[in-house]
């Protein structure tokens, strides 16, 4: 102990009363405003409580955050005074030995009388004190801290209501979901108020990563701007499948958990973004509903069936804004839906390229497309070879977040070109390597082709089979402007499929290949004219057979 | 520097004899009952050496550890008093400047005089010094360090004895290696209070899960019974091969060696659970040796070859506990044999639900199941669920220790039930799915199938080819009750095999293989009815034939 | 705010001309020769600029770095001394609040006010002040801080210059490429004086990790015999491919940027170690030119077309190292160069076992050789068994840096026998699976054979593909001291070559078959007599056949 650390601070009434200049301070009761040599006074609801050492609490008051530091000695005058021991004894203060954990509990008889015990993350507290510095924060000495009543969750709901009302453009669409958009704002916004971590979860693509990072701005420009710290409050990464699968699902769970005991924090509050709709998610959520995890899912891929406005996920999570929901369909991107959310988030958010990007690279083609690209001030080309570059890098990229990077596509032309003419190139060279091997057939007046992927593809480099099949079916497509175009792409275990016109659409064919192949275990998801269906692989013929059939029956 | 910082502590003497009441503490001799503002006095030894800055002792006592500080005034006094100086000269204090690594050594013209040089780690010193709170735990500040002498290894081992000496069910087998039992206890309690790094390494499925966990749990309960951080002290994680691959043993001395170079740490002690008696984990263990780990087996898994008593890794490591050894089999699985080893560690340890779900998850048949099952105070079929749950997560966690959710499904009949469901599902539409697929052939009176596996999986999905394998096999089984069913799972590089009598044990059909096929370069490992074997490509034929071979002559 | 933090310190000039004995210190003006207690007065340069908290500086004058602490008192002194208030007012001190970002900027009548703001990394300024202990190390409270001039750039560039000139051995080859070994090593050295974190890329082989480990370790020393802390200032790691792979560069871009972000890191300079050269680099540097990432490459891979003294990587980085443009060829591996390189870094490098490793892991064959194996006192079976010991730790390892274990290679022999050991008899059982499916054949006098890889390697398991096919062709070679030898193995989607002769070398057939197989999209890279080539599985017939025609043309 360092020899002077524990002498008494005069107490806040002597202080009050005090002559002394060097101690005339200002009794504030905002923690917003407070200054070193302040005192305090004041209702705060406990969000933290950490031991060992003297017991430092984690306080808020609606304005702002602070560590108050309860010494042990708070604690043994509010005995005193209540059993009506006053004598002064420093010598004999208790100091709170991290290596003892079950301390005799102090007798308590007096209802005045609060013992380190009696508060619990969560409670309210009328508390003052001084402030002080330790190392480069702001700290409370607390000299009192009495039991207190205030609902601080309306509290903090009033403040979480988001400033902000108007879309970024003029929208039918938007206004339809315009009550759901709020009342997640609302709720992301109550998250970052109350200390709740928020982990971003996105998909792995152009729009994904335009979704994930705009509301990642706007909760960062939030917590900026109330002056709450963002460390380990703001996570994000994609997912590398288009929805929550096991492995990420099970890691996530784990390592929020172990934060939770080790540190203390919240229980998360989750966000999908541009993914977790899609029947296939249907067992993650259950499994993070079972650990308590809060989620919300803003996303545009097809939700299935639709019952009383309600997908099949619905009934596992918060929030569920999907334009399937209202009648709408995948044309509004998650970028779309993301970057209009972040502006309720934070009501000065402004990155009008995000949502055109996210459009192009997931080819939206609605009248709103066009605002975007107008509102964005860049040309439909720059930004679709935005688009192409964050495609190609969130393949590098994989599940990690690429921090630093990602933002640069946007702003930095040098970047953007130099990436954007390899992924150029790239594309070129497949392309002409494929075309001595493609042939496509006439089916039922639609140009039907089949590509064997693994033959044009090699293992972990770009172009991904994905890609691969989108290079062949935009250019067959560049060549039959007449007839409809549905260009499949198979593996030993898989298919991709991509098609001019919504002649048969993913779900639909999904659900039909799971009665009519039942053994195939198929398993997949999609749109309109793009999704992708895995299978037992011994059923490959089976499924191109089935696929052939169902394009006849048209 | 902080301007009061260095004032010099009353020093002990004065202390004694002082009638300022604020400083009238106790002297003490025990450091697990130091308060703030005692006086130490005890004859303890150095667990670590902290330095840059003013030297940072860690020491302990037998009773407790603390940190304890030795300034360099404490140095200069002993110099002055063996010199015969004695000006107190706070104005001249040299303190500890870390950016000067070569200092002159002190000449010692007196053998009472002590540098900082003179004290290692593990050796033993009286000290004495008033104890003070740094941030947010005790230390002491020393005023006297006098060389001393005490056999501290035996007070350690004393203190080492395992306090419980029974087992939690009657069992013969058990007592057989009550001896063995006892010695790795004792060893795993001697890491603990000697501050050695404990590192669990445990095969990935059910039975290993549980292994792993009731040793881990009862190392930290005793950790906390002695107050003694648990941080960087205990790691568990598992292996995802059944033996220690040479990936995750290069990267664990790796890991340990940095571990031990930047912080100081011991090389840590290696506890290989329900993994590490095969032969094939000879290499590893030599390596091992080499770099000076220590390492404990407990597995049931067929060790192979044994010669008075010794299998072939023995001499490789502390101790190996294996009921082969003692003449049994593997039916004691590796999560009974850590259920019984982890009471001992811990006297008050129990999770009796433990190893029933261990021994279901391995399909142990012995008398002992029965007693365990009752013990658990569940039924089978709960029991059995918890595993299937288990090893479905093993396969999601990989080598990640599952932490706080693993713990759940012991626990939690919400999540146990979501997660129990969606794996029968999945186990039933596969099985759906390969029915048309498989034929069987009576050989020799067996019931013979084989299955293209590749053909029945999709890689990194869940059910495994060993699960699948195993499915089938039970199917068989069901429909086959007269018959031993014997039946093997291929990939390109390898087969799988699951038998429903010993009737050719993999360990003696792995040997037979090595001599008859050696260009095969044939690899694996198993038990009497089940294993793997992996082999080149181009050997695939030769082998399924050899094993149709050897069944048709039993 | 511990009460009596903030006390000021008796200042400079009250020192210099107090009686007080325990003030008497000594005025230094070399930060390397302070000691608490002392004053400082001397011109730095800005490191680091820490906020929030009172303003702590990292300053450097060219013997040494110290934190410079700048507390508000100061500038508050600094803005009365030039407005003529001159009232100490303690209780009014505006300590820093770090939740305040916005500041009122402090109005600068006065030219000689500086505020925090005014104070940026890189400037330059006359300090004064006391030298204290903060926890474990020095650090200076600000009396005093004036705007100066001075070029640090200069300074560090005179620092920096290599205190050695000669090499470990005579050479003709290494003479012509001094000039470019100095301005590395100058360069490397500036790195290290001015903060700059260094992180090595090396390939993953024994010659990369012995030019790794030799640059690292000579960093190393540099730093210590500076006193300059190493943590976050030198970073290891190999690259797995033989080039910098586009996941490894986005990666790296990404993870530097936030260290620069976060904790005020420079950008870093990279240096690719046995990698880099190649053509198949341009991408990957042209990235890191965009994102003003600095590069510097030693490497002995062949670079392609040479113009004007240039390969087409050398205007993208800062340096480029490499014999072919200096009109010599691969023999000189990058260990050989690293040593030579580290022994200018660090002007008392000595470890002449490495370049003797390296040049046997890479069956370099020049004279030079022969004169580092005798540097080394070692025999050449002792070398070449831990180059093959290096390389199966490699494969283990992965993108690891292997810390702790590669060093002891060299140093432990029963290390390197047991893993020696192992490795002879994976490779013995290997062929000896081999040779009954091994046929030569003669194409116009070379004996030429064809493997296909995939029937005799293991995915995963070593010895890897490369490794099989080295072992077989060293087998043929064995055979055949009359004929050149050439062996070729391949995959489903590439090939590697071994050439006992540089008669068909690779650069030279690669471009020979983009040019004929334009469609294949062949990739690769290697030197005269071996190397590897993927390409688009399709084509595989296509491309065993044009190797055998351009062998038929020699």
């Amino acid at each position: 102990m360092r020899p002077n650390q524990y002498q008494k601070q005069p107490n806040f009434k002597k202080i009050v009363n005090s002559n002394d200049p060097s101690q005339n301070k200002n009794i504030k009761n905002q923690i917003r405003d407070l200054q070193p040599g302040d005192y305090y006074k004041g209702t705060v609801k406990i969000l933290r409580k950490v031991k060992p050492g003297p017991l430092i609490l984690s306080v808020f008051d609606g304005s702002g955050k602070i560590d108050a530091i309860a010494r042990d000695s708070l604690f043994n005058e509010m005995k005193r005074n209540t059993t009506g021991i006053t004598t002064y004894d420093f010598g004999n203060i208790k100091i709170k030995d991290n290596r003892k954990k079950k301390k005799t509990s102090q007798s308590s008889n007096n209802l005045k009388s609060i013992t380190e015990d009696d508060i619990h993350v969560d409670d309210v507290f009328e508390i003052q004190g001084k402030i002080g510095v330790h190392r480069d924060k702001l700290e409370i000495e607390l000299d009192s801290l009495k039991e207190a009543t205030m609902d601080f969750n309306a509290l903090i709901n009033n403040q979480s209501e988001p400033l902000r009302n108007t879309f970024s453009i003029k929208s039918e669409r938007y206004e339809a979901m315009k009550p759901v958009f709020l009342r997640i704002a609302q709720r992301i916004r109550h998250a970052i108020i109350d200390d709740q971590p928020i982990v971003i979860r996105h998909h792995n693509d152009a729009d994904g990563i335009c979704a994930g990072l705009a509301v990642e701005q706007a909760v960062l420009n939030v917590m900026e701007r109330r002056e709450l710290p963002s460390k380990n409050r703001i996570y994000r990464s994609p997912n590398i499948t288009p929805f929550f699968d096991q492995i990420d699902l099970f890691r996530d769970i784990s390592k929020f958990t172990r934060y939770s005991k080790q540190f203390g924090d919240k229980s998360p509050l989750l966000l999908l973004l541009d993914t977790g709709s899609t029947p296939e998610n249907h067992f993650a959520l259950q499994v993070l509903q079972s650990f308590k995890f809060e989620c919300i899912i803003v996303d545009h891929h097809n939700p299935g069936t639709i019952k009383n406005g309600k997908s099949v996920v619905c009934d596992l999570i918060e929030f569920h804004l999907n334009p399937y929901l209202f009648g709408y369909d995948s044309q509004t991107c998650g970028g779309m839906l993301c970057y209009e959310l972040s502006r309720f988030i934070d009501e000065e958010y402004d990155q009008p390229i995000y949502p055109a990007v996210a459009a192009l690279g997931d080819r939206c083609d609605i009248p709103e497309v066009d605002l975007l690209i107008a509102q964005s001030q860049k040309n439909r080309e720059e930004l679709f070879q935005m688009a192409i570059v964050l495609d190609y890098l969130a393949f590098q990229y994989k599940f990690d977040p690429g921090e630093g990077v990602y933002e640069k596509v946007f702003t930095n032309s040098d970047i953007l070109n130099i990436i954007g003419t390899k992924v150029k190139s790239l594309f070129a060279t497949k392309l002409e390597s494929m075309l001595p091997h493609i042939k496509s057939e006439d089916i039922n007046g639609i140009c039907f082709t089949i590509i064997e992927l693994e033959k044009f593809t090699q293992r972990g480099k770009y172009p991904t089979s994905g890609k691969v099949l989108g290079i062949v079916h935009d250019y067959i497509l560049s060549q039959n402007d007449a007839q409809p175009v549905f260009t499949v792409g198979y593996f030993e275990d898989g298919i991709i499929i991509r098609a001019s016109q919504p002649i048969l659409p993913v779900p639909i064919l999904l659900e039909k290949m799971e009665r009519k192949l039942p053994n195939a275990n198929v398993e997949g998801g999609g749109h309109e004219q793009a999704g992708s269906i895995k299978f037992i692989s011994v059923f490959g013929e089976d499924v191109l057979n089935f696929i052939k059939t169902q394009l006849q029956k048209i």
